[in-house]
């Protein structure tokens, strides 16, 4: 088979051509890609705002199911035929954060699919020690959200999350909808903050209580929700001021703010209200090995469910169409390429 | 013995008179008040920034120590004469941070010497339940510190401090400089921050790693002490927005970062560093009981030592000169009131 890769050019643009597949080098996996979902990240750069760190000739796409096409020498624990999903990072190994164990935030890590080739092409080699083995009943497409729902299952897991207790998501995009999902599933009560009224619409449809910040005061209606008490965690997603706003007057008395949300802009914070209330805040930033289990065992046992986040699929032919029309609707979540059904334009 | 108190009356002006001395009610200890601290809380009494909370006829303090000089019905194990301090927190008991166990930062809670009258006159009487009785080898000016040093304690406890980490205060007030100790009396290497000359050598003689930060870029500092990892545990203590910039620029990855500080004014802060690090921070607020034995038992050992922060006594009658010079005078770090030498002026 020809290897169909899309490559990044600039300026919202994508070519799509054949690309070399060479054999997996020694300690790499080449993988089969079947789906490769579109991440905010991949919309950043599709927007020119990394073209510095990605170039402007970069195949993009990390989001990412497929099957073992090949082994390179010294790998094992893998077949051809197996079923997998990629964890795309790639640490120095000897930084200050590598050295303390937290290699997942190296200091000088690398992002596969942006500072090197990622998954938007038909085969894809890897470092073995970034694959993750699926359990033959997950249908590869939804696959494509171990990768979201790993950030998920991390956030969480920095939350320390209980049953039982009360969890407040701020902003209902792909991640903070995965979050509010995987929290419910955990035997949280979930409540979330949105103003796009799909979002809200979806959040409900799992059970979640979904309010509309543009329309009501979100705070107080978590303070009614839990008697005064605010919520146990607090998921701030947003990225925004009124995110931030809203985070340290919903949450609780020694309650924890887990800080997703990638905030380019300094905003002000209420650190009156950390100190008086002996309020957590914790950044949490993409995912550790465990948190890659634990989203894979989520997808075994509501796979179906969760599946509903995917809104739009489409072959990496269309990758174009694709970018746009995520772009120019409202109610778009998740979007799937299928990467076995790709041909050159 | 007359009953010698120092009153509050508003804008800047203390009044000793004579106050009534009442028996201790029921589940009451009367304490003969030995020695009380002028906290920082006081000075803003001084100040007139509190007086919608004290009014003007009010006895202040809280950092003190005495002996008990009655017992009311009901309190057991305490004995006339021993030598004691006081927990200063009345929480109510039934708000969701007393129902969730954090009763210390109770939402309707109540400080002996602000909402009640306080330490700063020769009889007090206090609830029993927030009575510690002291080992007898302490002398009485040291448990004064008590109370602050109990701060301390709650805030390195807050931070899950281990030995051998690197510790970074910012802002070397009475607070910082007690944490700074008890930081490295629990086996840390402490760096501080301050702009205080006085305080800068204080905190050296201590052995404590102090910075002039008025002359020095001490994230760079904080960075080149550490092979570039940044301390494990941040201490904010200052308040201010470049305590704010500084916390988030010399902490780890995954390091702490303990809120200290009343930020009346909401700072701009970098929440991207937070996510980016996975930087944590908790907020710290006054103390629980195992704060006050933990404050006791550092006195124990190293009283003597930590003694060298007081850095002027008077006796209770000079209460107005002892607040005018401590604010005039730029080297004061903790003036003492001996409430047994007070009389009427
Ligand atoms: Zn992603
Ligand atoms: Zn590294
Ligand atoms: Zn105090
Ligand atoms: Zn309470």
């Amino acid at each position: 088979m020809p290897n169909i890769a899309a490559y990044y050019k600039g300026d919202h643009r994508f070519e799509l051509r054949d690309a070399p597949v060479l054999p997996p080098a020694a300690d790499e996996v080449q993988i089969e890609v079947a789906w490769c979902g579109i991440c905010g990240t991949d919309l950043h750069v599709f927007h020119g705002a990394m073209d510095q760190r990605v170039g402007s000739n970069r195949i993009i796409g990390h989001e990412m199911s497929g099957t073992v096409a090949a082994l390179g020498a010294g790998v094992s624990g893998l077949a051809i035929g197996d079923k997998v999903v990629v964890r795309p990072l790639k640490p120095c190994g000897h930084c200050p954060a590598c050295a303390a164990g937290h290699s997942h935030i190296c200091h000088n890590l690398k992002f596969l699919g942006l500072d090197t080739d990622g998954a938007m092409q038909r085969y894809w080699s890897v470092p073995a020690y970034a694959v993750h083995k699926l359990p033959d009943e997950i249908p590869l497409d939804l696959a494509a959200l171990v990768e979201p729902l790993a950030v998920a299952c991390h956030d969480i897991e920095r939350a320390r999350l209980a049953p039982g207790e009360t969890v407040l998501v701020i902003g209902g995009g792909p991640i903070g909808m995965l979050i509010a999902i995987a929290a419910a599933k955990r035997g949280a009560r979930v409540l979330l903050s949105e103003i796009n009224l799909s979002r809200l619409t979806l959040a409900a449809s799992f059970g979640i209580g979904a309010f509309d910040a543009s329309k009501t005061d979100v705070a107080r209606e978590v303070m009614a929700a839990t008697g005064g008490k605010g919520a146990d965690v607090v998921f701030e997603v947003s990225g925004v001021q009124a995110g931030v706003d809203l985070m340290t007057e919903a949450v609780s008395t020694r309650g924890r703010v887990v800080m997703v949300a990638i905030h380019a802009k300094k905003p002000v914070i209420d650190l009156f209200r950390f100190f008086w209330r002996e309020i957590e805040m914790l950044g949490a930033r993409v995912y550790e090995p465990q948190d890659y289990e634990a989203a894979i065992d989520l997808l075994v046992r509501h796979g179906s469910e969760i599946g509903r986040v995917i809104t739009e699929r489409r072959p990496l032919s269309e990758i174009q169409i694709a970018f746009e029309s995520f772009e120019a609707n409202g109610t778009s979540m998740k979007t799937l390429l299928n990467c076995q059904e790709g041909t050159a334009q």
